[in-house]
């Protein structure tokens, strides 16, 4: 940590502030500066020092120079992590194909499109059973009967699933049935949602927040492996800006900068981060070509009748295009996807 | 609603756009235009109708004209709504100042905040005994304890207070405790939390998500009015914005825009907007200038010592001095502050 | 274009409308809605009518349903246009590679870079002779004896240039020498640039202003267009956002937004969208899998000594890597890149 | 400067980087760290410097300690600077009231809404004679005809005026008539354009660009006094974010910010940042609140005539009652407003 002095501290100002960095337990190391001196400091574990230190007179700002993620960071583990959901792994250099309808609507139309994915690749089922909508009028989901609906389509199929938990007193409930647990993206700060499906045993898809930062989105991820999880999957979902000409924009460069910062695989949903059809593909392509471990996309065999997010399900012969696609631009970044 | 077509949208297209509008018990009206067509529609109050149409080929985009929000729109209640918290109301032409810590932190340090606070004229009690903080190493909060704190602090000085609620499964014991319960900015799209607090017979304070639009934000306080709660008070507090001089970026407009659409009253956050202690009284008045029907901010009389956010507490001098402008500023708006 | 109406509009305040409306020229359509009236408006050509119409009583607002950008747009001109240089044609399905130094610093370093992206594929040469810089004390460029260096780069390498305009009184000077003219991200809504541009005979190179809208883009082409200027590619270099681990976000869904609206080629610049040496290829790649038809690329062989833009320069055995995979993943995609 | 070094970084790597620090002049100084070790530098005036070392093997990132911009600083300048144009004063505890029509549209117009104005208290005269549009299409202003009505305008009322300045080769025209020059939004970045309107003797009003730091805004400050105009004043007109229920956010903290690291005095521009006109009454007295030293207003008595930004200017009752509240406001905060 650095602690930026004012232009015109003085020597009381000083010896306070000393006090209060040794009385935290930590050594300062002052480095005069031309304008401006500093005191550098080693051996900082305590995350209230920095608000503290803050509001002394005399400091000008602090500058963290370490992070605050530990058990998520790549330092702490510089290995790629491989998540692995039945024997299906995240991070291996196979790009993993998840997809599936965005709300289970029914038993035949989920295990229809789970049938049309499985023969055309995917190597996860998505689809919601619990559903955060914006409005308290808009179609909220199955509930318990949408897992079942899961399970059956697992079952047709062999491809184990993903759905989202939106509440704490749902955690167990859908653990019970799911092979790994989502975090939406207005959850990603949902504390203790966090630390309730952390403890559940299964791995996570966390997507990332609308307007979180990286260094959130790796806080959220250190909440679920302090509960125990240490199997997350990072989700690029798209992010808010002034930009209107999608529904959300895919912010690319997460990938790498996480992989560089943090050792957990991280995954793009092409369909949220557009919010139309058309997009899917151009997205797809642009997340496996920055290095994405996966894939989450919508898909469904019969939009116009979906309950939720049609405009920017694939249709099954557009999905077929996409891995095809996929499969050459893999090859030539020495991966594979799906199966 | 209005439906734009293609340029080269054909005759079958359009028939059957028709038949799928009549289908949902809407009216088409055609609007033919020198370049494009579109279909006017009346009658619309089906929430998904809209994303089965987006996806009809010959359709272009869909325009909504009416919002879907109803229980907080001013065209369903077109008076102001006056929400009371005790003998505390938001929305009359005073405006409400609400102070006290961050975070409560212990018996002696809250109680004196909430006498030095009620001395200046401050007429609620602000502090989180439940803290959603990003970091899962950083001070949680004290739980039931702040809440017996609050409630001694309530007793001390007269005041109510209010106070944060993070999960479900607390609404209920936070409710038996609070004056007035709020909803925190990274919560404001929990929906499952919203439908609680909504439900507990409580005035309820809603802080805007860091990234959440106006619509957004009334869909939320839609969700808890929809739960039974009327007397919901909205908070701005900064949004996120590239703009790095500040935590966040207060959006002063959001408040006439806000009393445009809806009846319920706004308040501003001036302390976690700026996130430091030279910000709050420009934002304070700030928010004043653009109609704020209250303020909350953060007091603490040792922030050196402060567990959360302390550099952005006012000290007890700059609480008066903030109290003392604002009387004069709102006295030229025609209005009051304070007690 | 759509008038939406108050809901309390009066009988006289809508005969007002109307007659506002036929004064301009216009056919007023009433379109009459459950909660809301609407007035639909054909033949609406006149800009200013809007601005007019907007602040009548009664009105609630105007939703304009058609753009205003004319000779840019793909419904004027429904075929791709291809943007030719030389003999390198922008739009055919060829992703061009242009690359060179980011700022012209000496004849020597100039001509290397030059054949050493020659050597790799590199179909035009990029760098600054006159720098647009953030502050009055950084390197602005060498001016004229920078475009006498590239001349002679491309005199050796037979590749053609492209280089920057940043001021009208310049527009002569640059075009004397430069194959292609560049409008940089700060200058994009330099309208009276865009003008001396337009009018000197060459393509342009469009790069999207740091906040600008996909609308607002194509508007300042419009403005190269209407001044001569019909070989005009659109450059996407990543947009300003709250996210802070990179330099800008690229805005992929940019690429295939702008490909249905407009005609014109669109290009990436992943080294200053990313800003990071680190990022080049990934964003490379992501561009190329968003459907781009170019890329724009800061090289050099001795990044330490670079008087701008160092970081994010690739090196020369990093620029051949970027080349192989590109090949794969060009192919895979049906398209070919470079020479 | 601090250079923070990679975590495995090796005892070659950091001689290298000692010999390029002393290799600029400057005096490196070792910082141990627990985890991650960093070299503090002092002595450092080059601004090359980052650049080139950020580059070097070893290093992870370069944190800048100081700034880059020194005229404009208020280290460089302690006190505030007071500009004046004419005996208008900016910067001295008045709120200087600037008023006027968006653009000037003809010698009747422009002198009637400049009386009415001046006998509600403005100070300065605002109207634009070159404008700087989105669109090639619309109304480009009356170019030097409308620097003889703003003369007009001036001799009438005894009121000096501000004006925009498009290109450099305007500058020196605007200049002969304009009493203040302004840079708008579009051209903060236009340096070129800054170095020729630093030159012509005039004070400046430079608006904030809608995506600029604060950093980068007084970096075009610094080009302007650096060309010799000391009297520069900053104007802040909102931002661009993913809020869409105004034109632009207007950036409260910008003022007390940029008062906080500069002399410079800052203005607050209500019309273009709401861009409706009933949010011009509470941005200005939310900009007043936040500590501006003068507001800059549109003011039309004919907008439903207007050829430009009809719908956000003031009518001449709404701008008596904007003076008559807002000298309340100041009053309560020990200001004046006006004259």
């Amino acid at each position: 940590m650095l602690v930026l002095l004012n232009l015109d501290v003085t020597k009381e100002e000083i010896d306070h502030i000393y006090e209060r960095i040794t009385g935290f337990g930590f050594v300062p190391h002052m480095i005069p500066g031309e304008t401006r001196d500093a005191i550098g400091i080693t051996g900082n574990q305590n995350p209230a020092a920095k608000t503290q230190l803050e509001v002394l007179p005399g400091v000008w700002k602090i500058m963290p120079v370490t992070k605050s993620y530990k058990l998520s960071s790549r330092e702490f583990h510089p290995q790629n992590r491989i998540v692995k959901v039945g024997d299906v792994s995240f991070g291996d250099g196979n790009v993993v194909m998840i997809a599936g309808p965005c709300a289970v609507e029914s038993l035949e139309s989920t295990v229809g499109i789970a049938k049309i994915v499985t023969a055309r690749g995917a190597q996860l089922i998505r689809g919601g059973a619990f559903k955060p909508r914006t409005s308290p009028y808009s179609f909220q989901g199955l509930g318990e009967d949408g897992l079942k609906i899961l399970a059956t389509a697992r079952q047709e199929t062999g491809l184990k699933f993903v759905t989202e938990v939106v509440s704490p007193d749902d955690a167990e409930l859908v653990a019970s049935y799911a092979d790994m647990l989502q975090i939406g993206t207005r959850n990603m700060q949902n504390f203790r949602l966090l630390e309730y499906v952390g403890k559940q045993g299964k791995p996570v898809l966390l997507k990332r927040g609308m307007s979180a930062t990286l260094d959130e989105t790796l806080m959220s991820a250190e909440y679920l492996m302090k509960n125990g999880c240490n199997d997350v999957v990072i989700c690029e979902r798209g992010i808010r800006t002034f930009s209107d000409h999608s529904r959300n924009t895919l912010d690319i460069a997460f990938i790498p900068a996480m992989k560089k910062v943090s050792s957990l695989p991280v995954i793009v949903d092409p369909s949220h981060s557009g919010g139309k059809r058309s997009m899917v593909i151009p997205h797809s392509l642009a997340g496996i070509g920055a290095g994405a471990d996966g894939l989450i996309v919508d898909v469904h065999d019969n939009p116009e009748e979906a309950l939720c997010d049609g405009p920017q399900a694939l249709l099954p012969h557009e999905f077929e295009e996409l891995m095809k696609i996929s499969k050459g631009v893999c090859a030539a970044m020495g991966k594979t996807i799906g199966r």
